[in-house]
């Protein structure tokens, strides 16, 4: 029954010969690897704002200069990439960047942030798509479903995983239409907020209730480097293409290049599109209704209307998108991580669907953790987000810079250079992140990361240890067993003990035990009694127990036994009656269970579990 | 290391010779057995007024008649105990009565209504307890402490579980003083506040917050009746007595039922008391301070002070004994059931210190779910409570009345009329608390109860069944084993696969296969030659598997052997590596926990467990 219904969830399972890789142009490409980067846009202004407003309303205009400031520092970043592009054009991460010429631990401490972010990014995006759509709700007579988000926020989650779990085609018509539809629209609403404030017919947003706008923060340097710190969230997203290399249509690193172009373009003409305009329309984080910057400037552009719901309802599939990113990427890394040993090996095997299922399952649950947290809301989230993504980005430039010094490819010294810019400047900025978002929970994150990469080192300790244990090369032929001694533990005198019984005289004909713990002092002679007619002439040993306990006595005589006859084979027979339903053996003690684990991680002896089937 | 922090936690294991009784004198008997009826009266006032005040403080008035009318109940079902304890000298609990002479059912039924109420009782009386020191700690000074009542209760709740799972010795020492100070206490405040109010020196009560009074019910029969039903908590642990009768000084019965005459006495007088009092001095219950009725009788007639203190300490004292009261009840009572095969046989077994561990963990459990639930309010449980007592009442009298019809004994007449009074009456009352309960939570009681029936006549079903599919009396003599076959279900090709392959040539010589499946295409052909080297000269078949399962392949190839060879003893052998410590176990695949679950429920086939033990 388990089994139909997860089918009916994911689907049948599909067969490894049916793998197969869509090679994908660049208009789609841009679609598919943009969603995460592009997506940032919805909340990446309103990030900086929710900074700047705490020095008061007259600091909201340094939102444009701390913009500029991030979308040079993009370009910076974008420039890099396409090095890494170049030199990797089988798809260079920086788990494998960082790893090939930085060496094992920074290769390590990229994966572990990069595992984090991906989590923050699933957690932070469903969030940010579900404040669209209460936001377009609010405006149409809705309000209160904001009181929802973070049951909203979950079944998004749920939804998304089990998709995945199905196994996502990567058809990029899926990506295609919502991502255009954003792009289009985003931009549709910068070019006639443009004109509406040109020609002067531009009203500005009237809050439908007023937020509260205290004046603590004096604005300084400080106040400015966090709103900047705040708005590098816009930055996420954006290594997805160097990801993703091999999926493209030949030749692969030229068109992934071109289209990690475009897309900083596009990005980079929004975020400051919508930052000047939030500017211009006095669009302002509201505590109180919740409702996005992106939807206040919408609909103070557009009015409540049918082009505000299609921003709205764009900004929230896209924002979906990129949650969706994660789920190919988190699975991705923990495989590879997996294959190196880093990471429990269940996280490397396929599904039967061909997806990575358990780390599908991992990241759902941690986002899911994530949005109960921080309550589905998703600027609360973001001192969180970004370091790990800047951490990666400066150990994979890093790992760049090293490609360069080793390789000396031609044009080397150019990229030497481009890569060690990038290197020192996002290093620069990931200890501006660190700084100033340590004491607002950046210190999670930055205890999470060594605690992570501890354990992915005890991991692989314990995968090579015994590896090596069970390595043949040193092992000599197994000796011929001698002789069989067998021991059955039976729990009384009943029919589901005889086929042990049974099976314990034919292997061990002249030593074979019966032993059995009586806990009622008057009854032994009785057992005695029946036992000589049904004990198939198998001596049976009576042990008895002051404390009422069934398994020490067992196991203290099993030792006893083993140490009398070291050299033979011990086999222990464990009779058990096995009732129809696996739930009915609930109803029954669980001595078996304890015997078996005692035996097993203890002793390291073999167990014989002779089952005796009962019916309905 | 889970062994030595038991210890710590419930000591050593106690022999089972070492179990005794000792029996009480009435004096002790008294404080052993009241403190249950006895702290009702710390919340039945309460409960009262906190119907009445609905229909305004005019209402509170009637406060009195009602307490009257539940004392007079309390006075006829006393009497009618007083039967149960010389008919059932051996404990005549309502299951016990109600089973011997109404049959299966309405015994079940009376179980299931007490263990309810057992439950109730806990989560009840700790929430009250707590109530009495928050009330305290806010006159002392220190208000909000009822904002961690929920913690504390769950505390409370912990700590007597913990001590009940030692074994808290029934030394009446104990439970007398805290009891006899209560009485001693509350007698006292009563007769000083009857002074005060005859010669005009007592002042009312100062609410220190006026709580909420809004008349929205009109005084009626129905009100009345709630009040009624609300106050009817009086009367739980009343019957503790004549469950307990074997503890009792010769003659048992005769100082049983005297001793439960004078507890009848003195819940009677505190009670009416504690209510006219609360009428006198304008006690209600409070919303908004959560101070109880009776720390506000308390402080108006002695002030803040000593006295004062040691009435709210010893309310909560004698609170929390009345709580332990249905740790001895709930385990001894599900004991019961267990051994008459109503329950699972692990609430029979008595854990290493001679109580009935599983019980007191299940009691505990439930009992703090209620706490959490109703946020430890226990005015807010009281609709849910008594309940269940009422049930047994009547199943219990009912059983009393068929007692005497079918026994005739001497003096059988009178005891007719007393039980056939006590019946009625209590079944008149069991249908007001449904009645006037029943939207207020009670129905949930109603549902649970005949559910809880049906979960025990299941259970029974199923012992009964597995008990006659046992039963060597219909059984033939085992036939001998006739061949063995031997399958090897292998993972892979090193050391940890050599001892069970060695074990399985020796048991099957002549019919031994090892398997395994391979999710490598390439790799045949290797494993073939090193196969040659270290495969025991055991044939191995390779099995593809187009979905990458390790399991299904697996199986299907045991059924087609069992199949081919179905009058042999087929023997599946699993060899397993078995890390040094139990938690590594999680880093390897779990097809080895599947493929025996599959094997065993499914397919009934005996299993070797052939473990390799590896170091560090």
């Amino acid at each position: 029954m388990s089994t139909s219904f997860k089918r009916m969830l994911i689907g049948k399972p599909i067969a490894t010969e049916q793998q197969h890789h869509e090679r994908l142009r660049k208009i789609t490409a841009l679609a598919v690897f943009s969603s995460d980067a592009l997506s940032s846009v919805a909340y990446a202004t309103e990030a900086i704002l929710s900074v700047l407003i705490l020095a008061g309303s007259s600091a909201l205009g340094m939102g444009l200069p701390v913009a500029g400031g991030i979308a040079a520092l993009l370009i910076v970043v974008a420039i890099s990439y396409r090095q890494t592009i170049h030199a990797y054009p089988n798809g260079g991460g920086a788990y494998i960047v960082a790893h090939e010429n930085l060496g094992k631990l920074s290769g390590l401490i990229a994966a572990a942030a990069l595992l984090i972010d991906y989590v923050l990014t699933v957690a932070v995006s469903i969030s940010a798509g579900v404040a669209a759509i209460t936001s377009l709700a609010g405006n149409w007579g809705f309000p209160g479903l904001e009181n929802f988000s973070v049951e909203i926020s979950l079944l998004c989650i749920l939804v998304v995983g089990l998709a995945n779990l199905r196994g996502v085609k990567e058809s990029g018509a899926i990506f295609a239409l919502p991502t255009y539809v954003f792009i289009i629209s985003i931009v549709a609403m910068l070019g006639w907020g443009l004109i509406g404030t040109l020609f002067g017919f531009a009203r500005p947003v009237v809050q439908s209730v007023a937020p509260t706008v205290s004046a603590s923060d004096a604005i300084g340097l400080w106040l400015i480097l966090r709103a900047f710190a705040a708005g590098c969230t816009a930055l996420t997203g954006v290594e997805a293409i160097s990801n993703g290399i091999p999926a493209f249509k030949q030749p692969e690193a030229k068109n992934a290049a071109i289209t990690l172009a475009w897309m900083a373009a596009i990005l980079v003409t929004m975020f400051l599109g919508i930052t000047w305009l939030a500017g211009q329309l006095h669009a302002i984080p509201n505590d109180l209704t919740h409702e996005t910057v992106i939807s206040q400037i919408a609909r103070s552009v557009f009015g409540v209307g049918p082009i505000y719901t299609i921003i709205q309802v764009s900004t929230a599939l896209i924002l979906v998108l990129a949650a969706n990113t994660s789920y190919a990427d988190f699975p991705r890394l923990s495989s590879l991580l997996a294959k190196d040993r880093f990471l429990p090996r269940h996280f490397a095997s396929q599904g039967d669907r061909l997806v990575f299922s358990n780390g599908i399952i991992v990241l759902s649950l941690f986002a899911a953790i994530l949005v109960v947290i921080f309550k589905a809301n998703e600027i609360a989230m973001l001192p969180l987000y970004a370091i790990g993504v800047f951490i990666s980005f400066t150990l994979s430039q890093g790992g760049m810079v090293r490609h360069h010094l080793r390789e000396r490819e031609q044009g080397w010294r150019r990229g030497l250079l481009i890569n060690g810019i990038g290197a020192v400047l996002t290093a620069v900025v990931l200890a501006v992140l660190a700084a100033t978002k340590f004491t607002h929970g950046a210190w999670s994150v930055l205890v999470l990361i060594p605690l992570m990469v501890l354990v992915f080192d005890a991991i692989h300790a314990h995968y090579q240890s015994i590896a090596a244990q069970l390595s043949l090369s040193n092992a000599s032929k197994p000796q011929a067993v001698r002789r069989i001694t067998a021991i059955v533990l039976v729990s009384g005198i009943h029919k589901g003990v005889l086929p042990a019984l049974q099976l314990a005289r034919t292997m061990a004909p002249d030593n074979a035990t019966a032993v059995m713990v009586n806990l009622d002092p008057e009854g032994s002679a009785k057992i005695r009694d029946r036992w000589s007619e049904w004990g198939c002439e198998i001596p049976l040993v009576i042990l008895e127990s002051p404390f009422r306990s069934l398994v020490t006595p067992l196991l203290h005589y099993v030792d006893q036994v083993d140490d009398l006859y070291g050299d033979d084979e011990l086999l222990i027979f464990l009779p058990e009656f096995v009732p129809a339903h696996w739930w009915e053996q609930l109803l029954h003690n669980q001595t078996g269970l304890i015997l078996r684990a005692a035996l097993t991680f203890g002793r390291g002896k073999t167990i014989i579990s002779v089952p005796y089937k009962l019916g309905k």
